[in-house]
């Protein structure tokens, strides 16, 4: 397999992002072509014994600062990093394309550079979210912040065989967001999505969640509009260090709780880190014709490596091939895909 | 004071609706009215040692149920609980009105009774939520899904009204819910929201904050839609339920860390009380011309407590007059509220 990876995307670019890709090309064997400034990937590259690994170096002249207009830049720097790195997988000389860097940024320049699946109304960016049985996708994240009903069902139907590739379940459960079922409850939006899903989905749409069912594991995949997800996933972040905090003061006060605190300071270790995505990859771009997943952009080599084999796992389960069989089932071959194939943003 | 307790509402009422107000009014020495089927609330006080204490029945010979759709029945029945309950504080026989029962409920019945204050665009339900330096108010929580900027702007003017009655800060700091203050987030209706929160409030609009700037205290008083803040609530409620559960189950895998336990328990144990709603009272109607407060539907007497201590709280802090000046002071005697009084269910 050969995965081609953003060697300047992130805040902790390009060092990190080296170490990282140096050490899953040893436990992998895999090809990890790195993209970025040739001198300065090469030095960093020159730290590390990589020595009978794989991990050519393609050259990028420029690339998309974290404190820049992503969209801009991406539109701008024509030799940017991530653009460079995605024609190398349109052009087949990279099975996925994977980046720390900006998530406006690749999806720009995943839409110049690939294009969306004829028939996908919009992409979308999914993720990994724990619940109480493991985890489940979630989007969109922040691709889409307004969206419209038939993306929704769109994306629960992509978000579905992410989830198979993903989870290795046979059939996917998936859900729609929202902050009740009964009468009134919801959006215009949820409540126009909800028979779209049912008619495109059939079975495998189980109905509308709230945020406790869907900690609950009621679902392997949860839709929701790129707002609502998107202040999700970081309000999940930011509750996971609040309550993780207060039971440090809590702790603090409490002379035979210090005691005690050594003991059990493995298992809030061991809990803390089922939260963290380090311990599920990135996010993936799902809909544009090809491959690309997003880290978290203060991801070190830990979750490089994660990011990584997250993207060689959706390479394995063929995901780019289902989603495009699936959409072309269902819209059929000579859809366009709902108007232009511009990218709003 | 003269606070009016819906006897009916909630999950376990009359029992523990009554248990709570005979342990509040002893602590108080407030007269806490009972509101509900005579007999029942009759025979649920006789249980109780009530010596001394004014704990005035008043009979409703309806309720709504929790599993009635609850706009409905607020309509249908007009004998309800609620609706007595607000007509006496209506007509000058109580100070304020709390209720554990159905929010829909107390909306539809708070509409009907006291409409709203003349110039406020929607009523919206505010609740405390907490963060690293204590607590903010956040709303809308649910009572508008749906909405438009200028509601916003005005929830973001009766918050921090709210902030400063409950909180006892003088200047209180508004935000705006969002995902990020790059250009290209937010939806239309934050941006449009942003402009008019800055001209209604001034320096007391801090800006837009993502779920980590609110979890770290940014902000007094947090606006978004009901949609949103709905979520948020919930997800608060499940995030930290899921959070310790997989603490528990790190744990108990440790044999080392269970050793530990009884030592940090007590410590885990304040933390997550630290999170639960029985430490910061009931939820909060604003923009209606009467005190109408929402307890947790799930509460015992000690959440029954709180929810009538933070009840007390505004009206000692005289919080509906202080709306009903701000509002008046800013949109000028004649309106009438931009339009129609009805509630939008």
């Amino acid at each position: 397999m050969r995965l081609v990876l953003d060697a300047m995307g992130g805040d902790h670019a390009p060092h990190e992002i080296v170490a990282g890709a140096v050490q899953y090309a040893r436990q992998s064997g895999h090809t990890i072509v790195l993209v970025g400034q040739e001198q300065v990937v090469r030095a960093e590259l020159a730290k590390h014994d990589a020595k009978g690994l794989d991990l050519p170096i393609v050259n990028a002249s420029e690339s998309i600062q974290m404190d820049e207009k992503p969209a801009m830049a991406a539109r701008r720097k024509k030799d940017n990093s991530m653009a460079v790195g995605m024609r190398l997988v349109k052009d087949g000389q990279g099975d996925g394309f994977c980046t720390m860097g900006h998530t406006g940024g690749a999806l720009t320049a995943g839409h110049m550079v690939f294009r969306r699946i004829p028939g996908v109304h919009r992409a979308v960016l999914a993720t990994p979210f724990p619940n109480a049985k493991g985890f489940h996708m979630l989007g969109d994240i922040g691709a889409n912040p307004e969206c419209r009903p038939e993306w929704l069902a769109q994306w629960g139907q992509m978000l579905g065989i992410y989830a198979q590739a993903r989870l290795g379940v046979t059939k996917p459960r998936v859900a729609l967001l929202s902050n009740g079922e009964e009468e009134g409850k919801g959006t215009e939006l949820t409540r126009a999505a909800e028979p779209l899903l049912r008619e495109l989905l059939g079975d495998a749409y189980v109905g509308v969640v709230e945020p406790k069912e869907m900690m609950a594991g009621a679902a392997d995949a949860v839709v929701t509009d790129g707002f609502t997800g998107n202040v999700t996933i970081k309000l999940g972040e930011a509750l996971a260090t609040y309550i993780f905090s207060v039971i440090r003061e809590e702790i603090m006060v409490r002379p035979m709780a210090k005691v005690g605190t050594p003991l059990v300071k493995p298992a809030l270790r061991a809990a803390a880190s089922r939260l963290d995505d380090r311990e599920y990859g990135a996010a993936l771009l799902l809909g544009l014709n090809g491959l690309v997943t997003v880290g978290h952009g203060r991801s070190k080599a830990d979750r490089v490596i994660a990011s990584l084999r997250s993207t060689a796992k959706l390479v394995e389960a063929n995901v780019l091939e289902r989603i495009r069989a699936e959409v072309k089932a269902t819209v059929g071959p000579a859809s366009s895909g709902g108007g232009d194939n511009d990218h709003n943003d």
